[in-house]
C-alpha cells in the first residue's frame, strides 16, 4: 500500500520529537501499521537543531492544511489562535488531524469535533493529556465496559517536581520554582503550571471522555500550589499523607465534580509515590475498580510517542466507516449527557485545616464546637509546639467528608474567633481507594 | 442500528461477571459503541447463582459457535481442550471471538490467529493478561510509535499476595499459601501460580505484541517462588530491595529474553510497591521511556471489564476492512520477526547470592576470587551474624550484570568450596529504571 503522508506543523520540542521518532522507527511503525508513514511536509518558521530535516520540504504552517498530498495534519504549534485556524482549515479540507494541544481541545474541542464529524474526519489528541501515557485510549477504549466513578491525576509535571522537592528536601516553593525555570521545566511565566490551568485543561478532557459530557473548561475549579508551605508538607507527612497537585473528576448523583487543587493523599497509595516530573492518572470504574497509568507527562519523545500512536490509529481508521470509529469524546455525539458540572461549593471532600491559635486549649474547644454545630466530624487532630517567632500554636485537623460550602462557613467562623490568628489553611483530602 | 448479539460460553467467575457487566452497563456501553450489545445465548453446563440469566437461552457450549444469530463468541471456559475446539469452530463459522484464556493464546495462539486471518475475523484477548488493566491495548496501540526495549510485570496475583504477606508479616511461604487457598486466591493445586506457569503464559503474549515475534511459550524460562525464605525477603529489604515474582521480557542484540522468576527490585520503584493481589506491568519504549499500568489482575468484574472492552472494540472493527485492523500480535502477520528467544543461560542479569559460610573471612576471599576470575563484579556485600542453630554465617552478595552462564559456573565453584554449606541461593536483580 502507498505510504500515508503526514505534515508536521510546528517543529519545537514535540514537533522535533515527532519528526525524529517517525524517522527512526519508520520500519517498526510500518510493520505495525501495514504501510509506511512519510513526513511529506513540515510547516514551521524555523528549523530545529535536533532534527535533520534536509530531505523534507518546509513551508508555512497554514499551507500544510492546503497541500492536497497530505493525508494527516499534525498540529504541534500550541496556543489557541493559529492552531485553531490550522485545525479548522485542515478539517475543512477533509484532512485528519493529530494534535497535542490540550488548551485548544479543552476550550474549542466541542466546535472542532462537530466540524470533524460533519466532514467525516478524525481529530486525535492522545498527546494532549499526560504526554506518553496512553490515558485517552485507556479510558475511551480500554475501560469502555465501565461506568467511570472518578479519576484523579498528577497531570502537571512542573507542579509535581516542585512538590517533590519541597517534601524531599524541605525547600520552599519559590526556591524550587526558580530551579524549575532554570532547568526548563517551568515557563518564565509559570501561571499555567502552578495555578493549575494546564492541569484543568487536561482534566476537562479526561472528564468528558470518562463521563460522556461536553468539554466545559470554564466550569473547572482551579486552585494552585503557590500558597503551600513546607510546614503543611511536613504536617501532612506526619499524618501519613503526601500533598499532590491533583486533577480530580467525580460523578455523583448531583453532578460532576471537576477540580484541580493541592490534595492530601495517604502516603501508601501508589499515586502518592509518583515523584519529580512524572505523571500518573488513576481511573476508578464500577467493574474494574481502581487502575493507575504512569509515565512521562511531557518531553520531546514521550509526547511524540503519543502523537505517533495517534497517527497509526488514524491510518488504521481512515478507511473505516466514520460511524463505527471511536467517538472523539468516547460517547456517541448524540448520546452526550447534560449532567451538570457542580460548582466547587457543592463538591464533597475531606479537609486538612491548619489553624494558628493564640491560646490552644480554649481555641480547640471553640473550633470543635464550630465544626460540630455544622455536622462536620473530626477525623484526627494534631497539635504542634508553638513556633518560636510568633508564639502561635499550629493546630491541624482532618475532617470527614463534607460539602465544601459547610467547611467554608466553618472556616469563616473560625477566622472570626479572637484566639485564631490570620487565615485558616485549608487543603482537600482524598483517600483514592 | 441492530444490536450486536454475543454468546457467552462459560458462566463461572469471569463469565458471570461479563454477563452482569453487559446487563448493568448496557445503556452506558451502547452510548459508547453506538449500538446495543445483547447477550443472546449462554453456553454453560450450570447456572451461576450470582447471575440472573432467566431471560437468556442457555445451551451447551459448542452450540453457541453454530448459532447463526450470534456475531461474537465469548470464550470463558478456560483450559486448552474444549476452549480450543470452541474457538476454532467459531472462527470457522465466521464469528469473531473474545477470550480471556491466556493458556489457549500462549500455546495455540499462532494457529488460532492464522485461522482467524484466513476467515477475516477478529480474536480479541485483552482479558488474558492482567485482568482489567488494558495492557494489550496499551502496548499494541498506545505505544505503537516505540521500539519496545523491555517489559516487566507482576502478572500473577496469587504469587504477589504470598510475597506481600511474607514481607509485611514475616510469614512463611507455606503458611501464606494455605491462607491463599482458603481465601480462593490460589487453586488446590497451586502449581500454575507459584511455579510461574500462569505468568509465563501472560509474558509470552506480552512479549509477542511488544517485539513482533510469534508466540513461543515453550521457550519461556520459568522459576517459581517456592524456594524463597523469609530470610531472603528480609535481607533484600535490608539492602533496599523488595522481592517480586516478575515476568521479564527484554530485546537484546542477541535475542529476546523471556523469563519468569523471583526478582529483587529497588524498594523505591513504583512496581516494588504493588502489593497484595494487584497486578502491574512496566513497559519501556525508546521514545516514551518507562511506563507503568496498574490494576486488578483477576476477579469477576475486573476481568469482565477487559472482556467487555474487547467486545466494544470488535463491534467497532467488525465492519472494517480486515487488512486495516490492529493485527492480533500488534505487527502485521507477514512482518513478524524471527529474532530468537534466548536460553536462560544466555540472559543477562545482576544477582543476589546468599552463601552459607562455615568460616566467614576465609570463604569471602575464596568467593571473591571465584567471581573476579570470571570477570563478575561485586556491587555490595552484607554479612550477618551466625544463625544460632547451625553456626553458619549467611553472606549476601549483589553482583553487577552478567550473563547467567557465568554466574552458574561461579555458583558451582562456590558450592565446591569446603567452607560453604549446602546450596547457594541465587535471585536475579533488576533495576527497572
Amino acid at each position: 500500500m502507498k505510504p500515508v503522508k503526514v505534515g508536521i506543523c510546528g517543529l519545537g520540542t514535540v514537533g522535533g520529537g515527532t519528526f525524529n521518532v517517525l524517522k527512526r522507527n519508520a520500519e517498526e511503525i510500518a510493520r505495525r501499521a501495514g504501510r509506511g508513514i512519510e513526513v511529506a511536509q513540515i510547516g514551521a518558521r524555523s528549523s530545529n537543531p535536533r532534527c535533520d530535516t534536509s530531505d523534507t520540504p518546509v513551508t508555512s504552517v497554514l499551507e500544510v492544511a492546503d497541500n492536497p498530498d497530505i493525508d494527516i495534519v499534525i498540529e504541534l504549534i500550541g496556543g489557541y489562535t493559529v492552531a485553531r485556524e490550522l485545525v479548522m482549515k485542515a478539517i475543512d479540507n477533509g484532512k485528519h488531524v493529530v494534535t497535542a494541544n490540550k488548551a485548544l481541545i479543552a476550550v474549542h474541542g466541542n466546535e472542532i469535533f462537530a466540524k470533524a464529524r460533519e466532514k467525516g474526519v478524525i481529530v486525535a489528541f492522545e498527546a494532549s493529556v499526560a504526554g506518553g501515557i496512553p490515558i485517552i485510549k485507556a479510558i475511551r477504549e480500554g475501560l469502555a465496559g465501565n461506568q467511570i466513578n472518578w479519576l484523579a491525576g498528577i497531570i502537571n509535571g512542573t507542579g509535581n517536581f516542585i512538590l517533590t522537592e519541597m517534601r524531599e528536601k524541605g525547600r520552599t516553593f519559590d526556591d524550587v520554582l526558580k530551579e524549575a525555570q532554570a532547568l526548563g521545566y517551568a515557563e518564565a511565566d509559570p501561571t499555567f503550571d502552578v495555578e493549575g490551568i494546564d492541569a484543568a485543561h487536561k482534566l476537562t478532557i479526561l472528564a468528558s471522555i470518562a463521563f460522556g459530557v461536553p468539554l466545559q473548561f470554564d466550569k473547572a475549579y482551579t486552585e494552585g500550589i503557590t500558597r503551600l508551605t513546607t510546614a503543611d508538607v511536613n504536617y501532612a507527612e506526619a499524618l501519613g499523607y503526601r500533598i499532590k497537585h491533583l486533577g480530580m473528576a467525580r460523578r455523583t448523583e448531583a453532578g460532576i465534580e471537576l477540580r484541580v487543587h493541592p490534595t492530601l493523599i495517604p502516603a501508601d497509595r501508589l499515586i502518592a509515590n509518583v515523584n519529580g516530573v512524572m505523571n500518573a492518572v488513576m481511573v476508578n470504574g464500577d467493574a474494574v475498580g481502581s487502575t493507575l497509568f504512569y509515565g512521562a507527562g511531557a518531553g520531546m519523545e514521550p509526547t511524540a510517542s503519543a502523537v505517533v500512536a495517534d497517527v497509526v490509529d488514524v491510518v488504521r481508521a481512515m478507511t473505516s466507516d466514520p460511524e463505527n470509529r471511536v467517538p472523539h469524546l468516547a460517547f456517541q455525539p448524540d448520546a452526550l449527557s447534560d449532567h451538570p458540572v457542580l460548582p466547587i461549593s457543592a463538591c464533597a471532600s475531606a479537609y486538612y485545616l491548619r489553624i494558628q491559635a493564640k491560646d490552644h486549649p480554649g481555641v480547640l474547644a471553640q473550633v470543635a464546637s464550630i465544626l460540630s454545630e455544622r455536622g462536620i466530624n473530626i477525623e484526627s487532630i494534631m497539635q504542634k509546639e508553638a513556633e518560636e517567632h510568633d508564639g502561635l500554636v499550629p493546630m491541624i485537623l482532618l475532617t470527614h467528608q463534607v460539602i465544601e460550602q459547610k467547611i467554608d462557613d466553618a472556616i469563616a467562623a473560625m477566622e472570626g474567633l479572637e484566639g485564631v490568628a490570620g487565615k485558616v489553611m485549608r487543603i482537600r483530602v482524598e483517600q483514592l481507594n
